[in-house]
């Protein structure tokens, strides 16, 4: 049960290697292999690795993915999410189990009754969000309950950030350290849904980036959150149904929502409409949304979209008041903008990033109202070692040493919810300096 | 040549199915099936069409639809444009002509070559809007090069509106007179894109209700016109490559697009998130797309959404600030505001629609620049005789009728801009009283 074969090594794969060589190193009993389609990357991500052994694979090949997958006891797949479903077509067949940090889609969903026909753990969203998330909110929420304590609220908010200190000088106080296409493509996907003392509230995605909340993480500032998709589904996976209030948000440094908002309104995050403009600059990108008129750009954006100062100089920053060409100009808007982004948000060698996540429970006890904070800040180390590649490779590979221990006795298509999962990998994150902070004081506005 | 063979009884076919009875009546070598699955509502639509046969198939069943296409030489399909396909299949199979008044689907594109191998005819598009709209601009469009003008411009409007004075009281001035969903959803495909004056414009929906025209049609009066969603597709099909300004737009009375802009912002039209509130009424509906705030639902709506006093009243008149329970309380937004609005925009028996559609052209002849406005108003006879019927019918009626004439040598998959097909059916329409009214003066504004 010590086989391990880890599809993909792109990025945030840093920590999980790590973590992986070392298991492999004091305990001979593994094997572990890492299957990649580049070479160059391979050798790289493995550079001094010497206990784990690197295949050079065409991973979209289902017969060189089936054959990886018969020599392992447990699959580990950080391949692109559409690529899920291959391997673990292939865990089914095989009868091996299977791991990612990914969201649980309808297909890995509608494995459920298989896999545990067959004694499988298809264990799904063991990395930070989803991941460290679910693990640290089940710990307090199950330690409130065992006290007799009533959960009336919870909200939870994380970010994939920088530091400070990193960004000067850019407004939106922002960089790329994960799939910059999520981040342009953030909140399309349907309303965000969630409930607020009692009621449900539901935000259309033109509406998502304005709609925001400020936080306060002693220490580190002030933080801005918008919500995330659908928070309702988590009332059942956490096991706190029709509590009154359940918001789930994404962190930005403040600023950044408001003139994101900007790009929104405009519609410059569109993924349907194909432009084809050869030589296009930020100028004329920026003159398709707006209205023909005898205003400056600045005063036709300031006038359709309610932008202030602030955003105004955050679209001067990108460029779009300028006449340099952009490095796409053929593609959907947000593939413009994000080829744009890529080359205003692209992660310094020296750069350290910095994941920022925080609880607030609402509680009831002894006929008394009270608040808990729990927060995480974990920084990064430079643009290879960082906080997002430590916070979604550790708990993975955590979870596959549980695995392949034979500590985990749920079977089918999971998500670590419970305390087989979350008890091991939060103690062992804090060994790494994961660890979050709690009060029952309120934070600083 | 004259076995036709109808697929759909359902709403806007009076018409149609009066013309083809006139054509059998006046001649005997016309064989016409219309082919229903619903006997009452076949029944009905046939009532005293005694050159008719009626039969009672299921539509969705292939080998019924297969059996009826091998009896005809021309298949028209009335059934929803996701039926189409099936028609379509056995057409090419048993090389049968096909007629339709539905846009060109990617998949009915694909079988263009083979219908051209076949000899076969599939015309599409071949209603109102699509339909006598690209009659009507080619004709003009023609005669304007034919005569040596330069076009600059040319913009198009329609709406499937209602006599002013059978929405007295209504502040939305519509009832559904065609497919309500599509009106509900109606923008939600893409953003909009045209041309003005050279450059590209792009309009996402969540702008696509505050970004109008207005125009006034004389003798109807003011009509606001917002953008249609992908106008520049219309250049090759016209054969008006580069076009400076290029715009089609879909008309609704004045305060339609402005008060339905506001349910836009609210994210009440959504067709992603599914709602299950039990015994919801319109209050509470409107809560969950506002935030929580002190203020009035009214007052709160107005700073969301930016809504003055008539589109307040709008809303008010719709009863989503009511505690009256709604018709649906399942569903997503759309589905849930859909079977609101058809209690409050139903088409009473008398009532009367009416269609409207304007061109205008701008052009350079002799060195001058000239504008050309080109109008269409019909009215409807009562909700079952309505000038939607007619306008959808018609065209498609008189095209079936020139393919069984053999009067048509174009084969493929075609939409209705070649001379063959518009001079004589623009001729027909006539006589049934459609005619366009044109003049070179600009239009009062």
């Amino acid at each position: 049960m010590k086989n391990i074969a880890v599809f993909g090594a792109g990025r945030s794969t840093y920590y999980l290697f790590e973590y992986l060589n070392r298991l492999a190193s004091e305990d001979s009993g593994y094997t572990i292999r890492v299957y990649d389609a580049n070479k160059a990357n391979l050798e790289a991500q493995l550079e001094g690795l010497t206990h784990l052994q690197a295949h050079v694979i065409d991973v979209a090949s289902p017969l060189a993915v089936q054959h990886a997958i018969m020599q392992c006891d447990v699959a580990v797949s950080m391949l692109p999410p559409a690529l899920h479903m291959k391997v673990a077509g292939f865990c089914i067949e095989h009868e091996k189990h299977l791991a990612t940090a990914s969201y649980v889609s309808p297909e890995m969903r509608s494995l459920h009754h298989q896999a545990v026909g067959k004694g499988l753990i298809f264990i799904n969203e063991l990395g930070l969000d989803p991941g460290i998330d679910h693990m640290s909110a089940m710990r307090i929420i199950q330690r409130l309950k065992n006290s007799g304590a009533e959960i009336t609220g919870f909200e939870s908010h994380c970010g994939g950030l920088i530091r400070e200190e990193d960004v000067a000088g850019n407004p939106w106080k922002y960089k790329f350290t994960w799939n910059p296409m999520n981040v342009v493509t953030a909140g399309k996907a349907g309303m965000a849904t969630y409930r607020h003392n009692g009621l449900l509230k539901c935000i259309p995605y033109h509406s998502l980036f304005r709609r925001t909340d400020t936080f306060n993480i002693p220490g580190y500032g002030r933080f801005e959150a918008y919500a995330n998709r659908d928070s309702l589904s988590y009332e059942s996976a956490y096991g706190i149904k029709n509590i009154p209030t359940l918001y789930r948000g994404t962190f930005r440094r403040p600023g950044y929502c408001s003139a994101w908002q900007v790009l929104v309104q405009l519609g410059m995050t569109d993924t349907d409409t194909i432009l084809n403009q050869p030589g296009l600059n930020g100028k004329e990108f920026l003159s398709f949304f707006l209205p023909d008129s005898n205003l400056s750009m600045q005063e036709s954006v300031q006038q359709l979209t309610g932008a202030g100062e602030a955003e105004i100089n955050a679209l001067e920053w990108l460029g779009l008041f300028h006449e340099q060409a952009l490095p796409l100009s053929q593609g959907t808007p947000a593939e413009i903008l994000l080829e744009l982004l890529k080359t205003k948000w692209d992660l310094g060698t020296n750069d350290r990033d910095q994941v920022v996540m925080l609880h607030r429970f609402s509680y009831r006890k002894n006929n008394e109202e009270h608040e808990l904070n729990s927060w995480l800040v974990v920084e990064g180390h430079d643009h290879r070692k960082t906080a997002m590649a430590k916070t979604v490779g550790l708990p993975l590979a955590m979870g596959v040493r549980l695995i392949c221990e034979g500590k985990i006795t749920e079977k089918g298509v999971l998500i670590p919810v419970s305390a087989q999962w979350y008890e091991p990998i939060l103690l062992g994150l804090e060994a790494w300096g994961i660890r979050f902070t709690e009060t029952e004081e309120a934070l600083p506005e």
